[in-house]
C-alpha cells in the first residue's frame, strides 16, 4: 500500500470551525479572537482571572538521544492528545510554532506527521498568526534604536565592538551571518561588524515564551543586554527606552494560538525558541492556559531528555512555577540500534543484539527522569514498519527491570486510535505521587550548576571551563547574574559534548567554551561549541518546488 | 475648546463587529475571513465570479502640490465616504496600508485624522493583518535564493556587482542602507556590497498592488529582474525558480483587508507602495472589489495630482483596466498661501493676495484633471481654524472661471456631516460623461512618454536625459521594455524637479538622471534625483514614548 503524504492526509480531513473547538473548552466568543475560520488567539489576559481554578495534569513528551531524523516527539504528542480525547478525556496540546526557514530549505514542516498532525498545516508553517514576524520586528526595532543612538552621539558610550544584539530574519540566509553595516559616510550610520540570526534564535523569542503576562514580558524586555559600554558595564533595552515599543509590537503575539489536530483535539501552538542557545519549549502562557482549560495538557521539549527535559524543568517550570505530572519518553527501535552501533543503512534489518546494546541510552534517560527529575515515566515506541516483535520484546524486558512500561505508539498510521494504551498508561502515571525536583538550586554557583547537570544528567565526570569562559563566568557573577539558571548549548546527539559518543558514555568531561547572558529571558547560556544561529539553504532549496494554484492552494510544501 | 487627539477620538467610538460591516455589503461568512472582531480579509478569488456585475463609480481623491504636512487626502477621503453613507449611498473606501517605519520614528499614523478616521487604528498601524511582513518575507526569500545560488556555484553567471535586488525590513533603519555581507569565508556566502530598503519600497509591494489575481501575481513575480549576468542579460526570479514560493508567502496578503471608519463605512485598506519609485496607490484588487460591492468607491493616490493622479491613471488604471468617474482635488488655504510665497510661520495670518498668488498651482492641477486626464473635478478645501471667509471666497471666484465648484470639507471636525455638500457634488460629477484619457500611449518611445508627462502635466519645456540615463534607456529598449509605462520619481513639492519652484513654474526642464526597470510590477522608474528608500530614526524616536498596560492597551502611539 502506498503511503499518503502528510499534506494529502491533512487535506482529506474536514476541519471543524475553530469556534466549535473553542466551545469544546467551554470558551465563549469573548475569550478568543478568530484568525480566519480555523485559527484563533486565546486572550492571555484571562489567565490572571483563572488563577484559582484547579490546574489539569501536565504531561511532558521527551525522547532518547535522537538520530538526525528525530524520534517523533511531536507526532507522539499529537497522537497521545487524540488518544486521550478518544477515551473521553479533556486533553489539549501545547506545542511550539515552526520557523519559516526550514520550510524553504529542506522539505518538512513541524506539525506532526501521518494521522497525528495539527492543522491547518500550511498556515501553521507559513506566517501562522504573525507571531514570528512580530518578534522579528521587535528584535529589529531594538537594533535600529541601538544604532540610531550611536549615530546621534552615543550618550550611553556604547562600545560598538561589544554590541551583543543582532538583527534577525525568519529565513535561512547564510549571506547575512557576518556583515559590516553603517557604510557610506556620516548620514548613513556608523560602520561596524554585525550579523543576523534566524528569528527563532532571538532572545525576544525566549522572552515571549517565558513571560507570565504582558507586564512580565515588558519587564523582561527591559532587562535585555544589547551591548557593553566602554567601561564594561551592560547597556540594556531599558537604557534605550525601548521596552514599551517592543511590548506594543508583541501585544498580539503574546496570546496563544488555538488550532486543532486532525481529530479535532484543541492545540495551542505558541512560540518556538531554539533548543540550544535557548530553552526550546512553547510559551509558558500556552502551557498554563491549557492547564486551566484541559484535564490533560500534552507538551514537548526540544531534543532528548538530557537537554529539552532538563531545560523544561530547570528553566521553564522553575520560572513559571509549574510542574509536570508524568513523562512520556519517545524512542524508536531504529535509534536504539544506532546507539547499539548499527550504521544508518542497516537500521532496517532486525538486530535484537543491537537493540540491547543501545538500551543503555534509553536506560540513562529513564534514570534521569525517575531519579533526578523525580517523575513517573512510560516509554513510547514510535512504531516503524521495519520493527520486529523480538526487538520490541527486548526493549520491554529491559525496561521491566526499572519498573517502566513500554507502550507501542502507532499514531502516525492510526492517529489517536494508535495511542489508546499510551493514553491509559499516562492517566495512571499522572495520578501517582511524584518527587519532582530541579537538577540544581539557583543559589548554587554557576560552576556548581554546570557540574550538577553534567554529573547528574549527562553521566559525565564534570566540566572543564576554558579560560575565556571562566572570565565570562566571573563577569556574570560580578554583574549579579550568578543565581540565574543555566541553558546548556550542547550537541543533541550525545549525552556528552562529543556528537560521536553514542549510547551512554561515561568518564567524559564537558568543556564549556563560552558563557553568555540572556538577561531578559533570565538564563545563562553555556556553550560547549559553536552554535549555528543562522542556517543556510541547500543547493536545491525546497522553495523551488513550491507552487500555488488560482484558488491559492499550495503544492510542494511538504 | 481643547481638541482631542486622534487616538482619543477613536477610543470614544464603539466599533461595529466587522461581521456587521460585511453584512452591510451583502457579504456572507464565506466571502471573508475574520482577523479578530474588527478586521477581515475579503476573498480576492471571488472577484472573478463577479466579473459581470456592474461596477460602481470610482472617485479619485488627489491634491494640489502639498506642503510637508500634507493636504489631508486620507482624511478627506474618509470623510467623503462617510458623507456619502450619511446621505444614503453605498460607499466604500480603498486606501493604502501604513508602514511600521514612521510609527516608531516620528509621531503619526496613517489612518485619517480627527473625526474622519479608519479604525482599529493601533492595529492598522501595527502589523495589521500581516501583509507587509509577508511581502518582506517574500522579498527576503528571493534575496536568500539569489545569494544561495551564487554560493552554490553560480550557474546563472550572476554578476554580483550588478545585483539589483535588495533585502527589506519594515523599519526605519539607516544602519542597513549600505552593507557588505557574505563575510568570514567560504561557508558563509560570497562577499559583496549590498543594502536594505524599507518594505514599502520593495518591488513586491508594487506587484501585489498591481496584480489582478493570484496567477497574475505569480507571473509578475516571475518577471522580477534581480540581477544581470556577466553577459549583461537580466536574471529573473523565474530563473531562480522562486515565483511559486513567493506566491505561497503572499497567498493571504493578496486578499484585501476590510475595516471601518468611525462612522462604520466599510473601508478596504490594502497595500502601500512608495509614491516615488513606485506608483503609490492601494491594490488593484481592493479597488476592483470595492467597485463591485459599493456604488461609490473613494480612493486616493500619493502626493499631488501631478504625481499620484498621473501614476494612478497611467499605471494603475491602465494595467487594471479601470477608470475613475470624478476627481476631488484637496487643497488648503495654507498651502495656497505657501505657493503664493508666504513663509511657514505666517501661514496662519489672513492673506487674500497670497491665496490669489498661489492659485496658479491649484489652477494647473485643475487644467490637468480636466483637459489632460479628461475628468470632472471638484475642489475640496480642507478647513483649518485660521481660514477666513475672504480667503475662501478668493478661491471660489478663481475656480468659477474654470467652471469648478469649491466645497468646504469639515470632516476633521465633524466627520461625514462635514462632507455632505462634497458628497452631493461628487454624485453629480460622477454622472457626467467624461473624456478620460491617458497622458501617453504605451507605444510612444520612452523619451516621448517622459516628454509628454513633463509638457502636458508638469507644464515644463521638456526633459533632459543624462548620459547615464540615456544608456539605461537604450538598454531597457533593447531588452524589450520600451512599451512599459513610466513611473516618475520626482520631488512632490513642485511641478518641476526642483523642490523650491513652488506655484506653477514654467519654462523648466526636468532632468532624468537614471532609469530602472521594475519588470515584475511592469513600469520603468525614471529618477530625477536620489530617492531615499530607507529612512532613519530621529534623535528622539517616537518609540521611546510608546507604552502598553497590563491589558495590552497601547499609549503614546499617536
Amino acid at each position: 500500500m502506498a503511503y499518503l503524504s502528510d499534506i494529502e492526509i491533512a487535506n482529506q480531513v474536514t476541519m471543524k470551525p475553530i469556534k466549535e473547538v473553542a466551545e469544546s473548552l467551554n470558551l465563549t466568543e469573548d475569550d478568543y479572537e478568530l484568525y480566519g475560520k480555523f485559527k484563533a488567539k486565546l486572550d492571555a489576559h484571562e489567565l490572571e482571572k483563572m488563577k484559582d481554578r484547579q490546574d489539569g495534569k501536565l504531561i511532558l513528551v521527551t525522547a532518547i538521544t535522537p538520530t538526525p531524523a528525530g524520534e517523533g516527539k511531536t507526532t507522539t504528542s499529537v497522537g497521545l492528545a487524540d488518544g486521550l480525547t478518544k477515551i473521553g478525556k479533556k486533553a489539549m496540546l501545547a506545542l511550539r510554532e515552526p520557523s519559516l526557514g526550514p520550510v524553504f530549505g529542506v522539505k518538512g514542516g513541524a506539525a506532526g506527521g501521518g494521522y497525528a498532525q495539527v492543522v491547518p498545516m500550511e498556515d501553521i508553517n507559513l506566517h501562522f498568526t504573525g507571531d514570528f514576524h512580530a518578534i522579528g520586528a521587535a528584535n529589529n526595532l531594538l537594533a535600529a534604536l541601538l544604532d540610531n543612538h550611536i549615530h546621534h552621539g552615543n550618550t550611553l558610550q556604547i562600545d560598538s565592538r561589544r554590541i551583543t544584539w543582532k538583527r534577525v530574519v525568519d529565513m535561512n540566509d547564510r549571506q547575512l551571518r557576518y556583515i559590516v553595516d553603517g557604510l557610506q559616510g556620516k548620514v548613513n550610520g556608523v560602520p561596524r561588524e554585525d550579523g543576523y540570526d534566524i528569528t527563532v534564535a532571538s532572545e525576544i523569542m525566549a522572552i515571549l515564551c517565558l513571560a507570565n503576562n504582558i507586564i512580565d514580558l515588558k519587564e523582561k524586555l527591559r532587562k535585555i543586554i544589547v551591548a557593553y559600554n566602554f567601561a564594561g558595564d551592560p547597556v540594556t533595552a531599558g537604557d534605550l527606552k525601548a521596552e514599551g515599543a517592543l511590548t506594543a509590537l508583541l501585544k498580539e503575539a503574546i496570546h496563544p494560538n488555538l488550532v486543532q489536530t486532525l481529530e479535532h483535539t484543541p492545540a495551542l501552538i505558541h512560540g518556538g525558541p531554539f533548543a540550544n542557545i535557548a530553552h526550546g519549549c512553547n510559551s509558558v502562557l500556552a502551557t498554563k492556559m491549557s492547564m486551566k482549560y484541559a484535564d490533560y495538557t500534552i507538551t514537548e521539549a526540544g531534543f532528548g531528555a538530557d537537554l529539552g527535559a532538563e531545560k523544561f524543568i530547570d528553566i521553564k517550570c522553575r520560572l513559571a512555577d509549574i510542574k509536570p505530572d508524568a513523562v512520556v519518553l519517545v524512542a524508536t527501535i531504529r535509534a536504539l540500534k544506532m546507539h547499539g552501533g548499527v550504521p544508518k543503512n542497516a537500521l532496517g534489518d532486525e538486530n535484537v543484539k543491537a537493540v540491547i546494546d543501545g538500551f543503555p541510552n534509553l536506560e540513562k534517560h529513564l534514570i534521569n527522569i525517575q531519579e533526578v527529575y523525580g517523575l513517573p515515566v512510560v516509554v513510547a515506541i514510535n512504531k516503524f514498519p521495519t520493527d520486529t516483535q523480538a526487538e520490541l520484546t527486548a526493549v520491554e524486558e529491559a525496561c521491566k527491570k526499572r519498573n517502566v512500561e513500554v507502550v507501542l505508539s502507532e499514531v502516525w498510521e492510526k492517529g489517536g486510535e494508535g495511542a489508546i494504551s499510551l493514553a491509559e498508561k499516562v492517566i495512571e502515571l499522572a495520578e501517582q505521587p511524584n518527587s519532582f525536583s530541579y537538577v540544581y538550586d539557583l543559589e548554587d554557583s554557576i560552576e556548581e550548576k554546570l557540574t550538577k547537570i553534567v554529573q547528574k544528567v549527562y553521566g559525565g565526570k564534570g566540566v572543564e571551563i576554558t579560560k575565556a569562559a571562566r572570565r565570562e563566568m566571573q563577569d556574570l557573577e560580578r554583574l549579579g547574574f550568578g543565581n540565574y539558571p543555566i541553558c546548556m548549548a550542547k550537541t543533541q546527539y550525545s549525552f556528552s559534548d562529543d556528537a560521536t559518543l553514542i549510547g551512554a558514555p561515561k568518564d567524559f568531561t564537558v568543556t564549556i567554551r563560552n558563557m553568555k547572558i540572556s538577561a531578559g529571558a533570565g538564563f545563562i547560556v553555556a556553550l560547549t561549541g559553536t552554535v549555528m544561529t543562522m542556517p543556510g539553504l541547500p543547493k536545491s532549496p525546497a522553495a523551488e518546488r513550491i507552487d500555488v494554484d488560482e484558488q491559492g492552494v499550495i503544492s510542494g510544501l511538504f
